[in-house]
């Protein structure tokens, strides 16, 4: 998904564009300048890693990101050892790169990872500011130009899959939600190439399914869908087929909530 | 399954034949041009894989078929280490290929792979376009040339084994259903060798016992089991005991139920 | 268990003796010559097994047969990386070297493996009929002289352990059952050596017992066990120890269930 | 535990004496004979392990025992690969080695095992009498001097924990129970060194105790038990404390049972 | 966070800092004399970790600290095997290294661990203080100058995941809990640089929501998150900007309680 | 914990003093002269470790220690294959060991391991006495010298981690419990060095404590935490201090019963 940078004087050449949604920048800056670690807490496609991204060229610093899934472990970012020549030789992963190169290192959707992974960030996390790697004895401290950023998805917590306390108390915390109506008609026009009137009503489609989340639809449309769906109308696509592709079947597969969805787009998109 | 081309024009020579049912050709035709990924959801041997390879060969596309499974996991798609002559080499999977050379990768029965699969699929399948392989610390960029379908069959999913909203959204989708009557005869009369007087019944008890698809038995039958029974009565096997033999036994393991199913049959195939 | 031929004329020299029971050797055949995969359905020890072997004899074709279990996964069937001499080379499993070589690939109880078996076999039941190997990269053609043939004993299907019907949809299917009586009795006598007159009322006696199944008793008696029970018999030792050994001590360990079994023998072996 | 065998004439110099409780001598041989699998049922240290050993060594013929445990596989019956000078080599497991070399092979408590085992058993139970290594494509075929002989306690038998009817109907089968009263007292005199007129009392109590198995206590007490308790009486023990320490402290952990059982005992041993 | 030492007289130049809560620094010099075990229990950031740092240089003892997670295995703590130069040799794993080198081995959150971690620790935290090293063959003495120090939060204790009682028998304990209002604000005040009037209110703030854990937070405010708090208020931040970052969206995901939280804060910080 | 041995004549110069409860010397001496296996039950830190190692000492016997966990798999007793110069070659584990050596092998807490451990003890401990190692074909004989003894806590038992009766049947059993009042008096003074008059109330509070186990406690105060306690008093700390942070906090972390507990020890400790 594609967000304009509307932020003024902070746009450099190759800066990702982004919409700010509030005072995410300046936390984002402030945290880095007092070396916190940042959560971003916020549902699927509202710009999340975008704006990581758009940070990380605004303050001229290295992006590492990690997708983090169930059989995401510790030793997956800290690294392990690997034969060469006979020998078995350690070799860093990308955590642990972050630590000595400097710079952002982003897990994305962490409660996902196993939960060891939680564990290793904690000595990362306090004063210590420090990686202990276990398995070599090494214990390596983070340059003051190391951040890390983690961030999920609070609609899928479950018992099994939440962050402990222990882990959420180490982060300052940083909501985000889909962008208010006008920016998001301006960022689908600009990343699909469909004029802003007929980006209009897809927008506001996208609003009214997003009140029936939790009831009939597991999660919101995301603006990437909204992207999606204005690119195949600017390729010459019927409205209603392209509506149907990318944005009612890409939510869910219960017959009856199609139709429902589909009449609430039909009486929008006349 | 066999199914015919009769999109007028766009058949070449090796293209695989296929009757297309609805706008799915031009959908995917627009998703390939816009660099959108795909998903195609349907019932078991309705035809999505003969579409993708359909569409590929219409593409000129080089096409990767991985068959999803519940120990496919992300490393299986990726690549993995092997030893070589004493040394760890690192050797590319099937997507890790498809990623660096272009060309389709379709990934069938998407939601039987292990959760990581759908992570590593997130970059992938955002503006970043790119497969990050933490285990050697490369990213690489898809070309433009690259296109990732994956399907899945919406009649399966259960809790446990759902793609999770933040993977759906990710994709444009098409719902893909059996042929109408007529279309289905001519497929699996060509298919069969069997003249279309004798298929139409056959087509016609598929039809009906589709409808009981939730009730006695699990599945409809597929255009796949028409065929095989079509071409058992091609080979001059009585069409009652073809009717059993490829039809019954495949969908049932209940007496009652196939004693049921045997008297639906018997009354349309006198 | 061993079963005798009387189809008139099919017999070769070498061929196991297999008595039909019905039309499954004509859809063998015809399974065989339209290139379509075999399901094999039936209780414990009713004659599959041996059926497979008369047939591959038969049609003169080597067969290669797998006994499945719930720790065979698919590497087990296509193959895995071994070291040799320091490197890691690809050696092939039953199910490839079959393919590459031709003949039949019997995979027995085919629902005890592993599920990613049951996907690996997709595409060689399709019209594909192609071995994916992902691990080498290799897509293996499977030749017009391959055969794939699975069975399984639908009374143990459960939830857990039955094939999808995307599976089940890609095979012609053949259910069997014990034998006619005087089939029976003729397979017993010939297997063991005893006269049919002291074989008939153990065969007797095995109906009347493979009516309590579900009851008390899980599972029929097989024929397997009458050719164990006439053959201590012919070996001399007293019929009543004999059923007990052979017939009722394998079918329970619950002595209530034992007393009936042994009251209904009484009544029948004078 | 330790039983003499009194079976006239078939005691040789080095046969573990062993005291028949029936027909099972000649079962055994029976089944030895006609090449016949065999299954031994009975409750913990009956003598189930000595009779078999027994009866090897009066036919003459090699003895390889494997204890089954939750963690025993396949592999560990069959064999494994394992690295030589760099190479992967193959070591045949003990299930392997009888069947190429002949004598019998004896898999104890063959329920314990993983399930994998039973399957790996089926060929070798069947008229095919061979055992197929899947991993190095070799099917070796049982000579005429190889015997697989298999026991387990029904008393232990879970849902989980079975062995099922296809496996166990290729087995013919024996079910052992406690010896009688007057064979016991010699037995346990002999082994433990006390004499008849002391052990007495012991036997008399075991069978008291093992009625009462299923309320109180889970397992009667075994014969080995009352050679143990023999002994410490032998060796100057008190006779309660021996009692206490070789029959109620094994049977029980709960208090209240133990003053039970030590009431009934105190009413035997006066 | 960071907690100022107050303990007159035993601050030497590199000591980190620590303000006592009560008999602790005591506690754990006797122990330490006495060569006892310690258990350190309390909440989340209330300052375990940084009074082990503090004892541990103000005895002037080496300090090797272990955070433990769901898959932190007793190899992980013990050492094991790696190839080199084709040979396998031994590594010793951080308690080996500590219990050889003396010093203090520090296991942060051990419940977390696999279960045989607290099983390696009986043979040292009894009166052979050893460490038996089964793959080696080794048993290792501790030296006077080691000491086990291990911690856990009561608050997350569930049957699953508890210390048995064996191993908390084992270990002289201190509970931890906040510090002292007075206390905690000149910690905040020095740590974060923002002056003691104005961290105050958040002292206070942080207190009543300590008195809302286990209703609808789950944990209450670490002093660490006051420390956020502060430096970013100090860093210029709108203060309920501020609360909101690294108080509120730090403790719970539920709007509703988001709500409640920020009506308390609203009425203290006005 | 360290108890004094009292049995008069049987001290010699290094054996570890032992206070002896009951006739559990005298039965260790006759299981070991009659080659009995041995198990020892009781609640932690009543002496069980502390009485092995005496009796070994007494008897001039080599003893090994194995204390038992979730993840003891029969391989870490018996032994496992390790690369070597890029051999595979075979170590011995400790269980191995001493029967090839003979002596004591001690496996503490054997619920605890894996079940498949039991299994492998079995035909050690029957008149087989033997080490079958599967892996290596090999079958060790115990020597005369070899003696087995296992230990475990009934309190701890529950349906998953109980001891079958086919393995607890193999065992003359004993049962620990804490030291009479006057005997754990002297054996706390002797360990702590704190005067007997102060050490009594002390064993009178665990006495209190031991009788609310099951209710508030899941375990009674051991020997080992009195001396904790007298030492701390030893070392000069306060009573009430001592008896929180040795008695009170590794009992319990609910704050009613630490409070209950307190005022228990309030009334005696004046």
């Amino acid at each position: 998904m594609a967000l304009l940078s509307t932020s003024a004087g902070s746009t450099r050449f190759d800066v990702p564009p982004y919409v700010p949604n509030g005072n995410e920048c300046q936390l984002f800056e402030t945290a880095w300048t007092r070396q916190l670690p940042l959560l971003l807490k916020g549902p699927t496609g509202c710009g999340k890693t975008r704006f990581v991204s758009h940070m990380a060229a605004r303050l001229g610093l290295q992006l590492s990101t990690v997708s983090c899934h169930d059989d995401l472990a510790a030793a997956d970012l800290t690294g392990r050892y690997l034969l060469k020549g006979g020998d078995t030789i350690w070799v860093d992963g990308p955590l642990t790169r972050a630590v000595r190169d400097g710079g952002i290192c982003y897990l994305d959707e962490i409660v996902e990872a196993r939960k060891d992974v939680a564990v290793v960030l904690h000595p990362l996390t306090d004063d210590r500011r420090m990686l202990p790697l276990e398995r070599t004895g090494e214990q390596i401290e983070a340059p003051p130009g190391f951040m890390l950023v983690v961030s999920y998805n609070p609609g899928y917590q479950n018992i099994l899959k939440a962050l402990k306390p222990s882990t959420k108390q180490r982060f300052v915390s940083i909501e985000f939600d889909f962008l208010p109506k006008a920016q998001e008609v301006a960022v689908v026009s600009v990343e699909s190439g469909l004029d802003e009137a007929r980006v209009a009503p897809l927008v506001e489609l996208a609003n009214r399914l997003r009140k029936l989340k939790g009831n009939d639809i597991e999660e919101g449309v995301s603006t990437r869908l909204l992207v999606y769906c204005a690119s195949l109308i600017d390729s010459g696509m019927d409205r209603r087929e392209a509506i149907r592709a990318a944005i009612i079947e890409p939510l869910t597969d219960d017959p009856d909530v199609k139709t429902a969805l589909a009449e609430v787009a039909n009486a929008l998109i006349v």
